[in-house]
């Protein structure tokens, strides 16, 4: 499989790509991370999302423990080519570590931040560490 | 007006947040830009989107040249608290400097990136530059 177009994204300093990830359907932006140059090529060769987690450090295979994956209907990328956009079918409707449908649950009200959305399942549920 | 809502925004070590816009009622994802603290406070007080241009490393006032301005319905911040995502209504339906609806108008079809939204108005007569 060709790989030339990954070429042309152009990637950061530190060869990632900031993505965003959109819920088909909806339109609801779910989550906001980032991709390395392996992980866009992943994520376009299985179909389903994987990051560059920059905190550990690795490609992060979203769902990978939550069983909360993002299968990906399209790939898009921006008018400089710096910013990728995933819309994705979000398996189990949570795309947040907290639990919630999404990572954008915090609105600000005059001059507060509040939340204004659900926390659909307990994440000690969700994730089982040993 | 109280500002200690900023203080709660993870800012990176430029002093910058991600931004994501995404435009009300549809919910397509505009553009993606960044903002420094006075930016998103000029946002928030004015009702109008106040990047930070990291090319021009100045404030820039989002239709400042074009007139398409984005009127904010909405700012958000997400569970890390270092991405903002704003809902806006963009005045002329022209959110990218391509003249474009918006910013990410290179869809990957197999491997390659297909353009699949019009140009709406020529940049050349968008942005009058003496």
């Amino acid at each position: 499989m060709s790989v030339a177009w990954l070429d042309k994204v152009q990637w950061t300093a530190d060869g990632l790509v900031p993505v965003i990830a959109q819920e088909v359907g909806t339109n609801k932006v779910l989550m906001f991370a980032w991709m390395n140059r392996e992980a866009l090529r992943l994520t376009a060769e299985t179909g389903q999302a994987v990051y560059w987690s920059r905190s550990r450090n690795r490609l992060w295979h979203k769902g990978e423990e939550s069983g909360h994956v993002q299968k990906v209907h399209e790939i898009r990328l921006d008018c400089d080519e710096d910013v990728v956009l995933i819309s994705v079918e979000q398996v189990g409707g949570i795309a947040c570590h907290t639990g919630r449908h999404n990572c954008f649950f915090q609105k600000l009200a005059d001059t507060e931040w509040v939340i204004d959305q659900p926390v659909i399942k307990n994440p000690g549920d969700i994730y089982h560490r040993e």
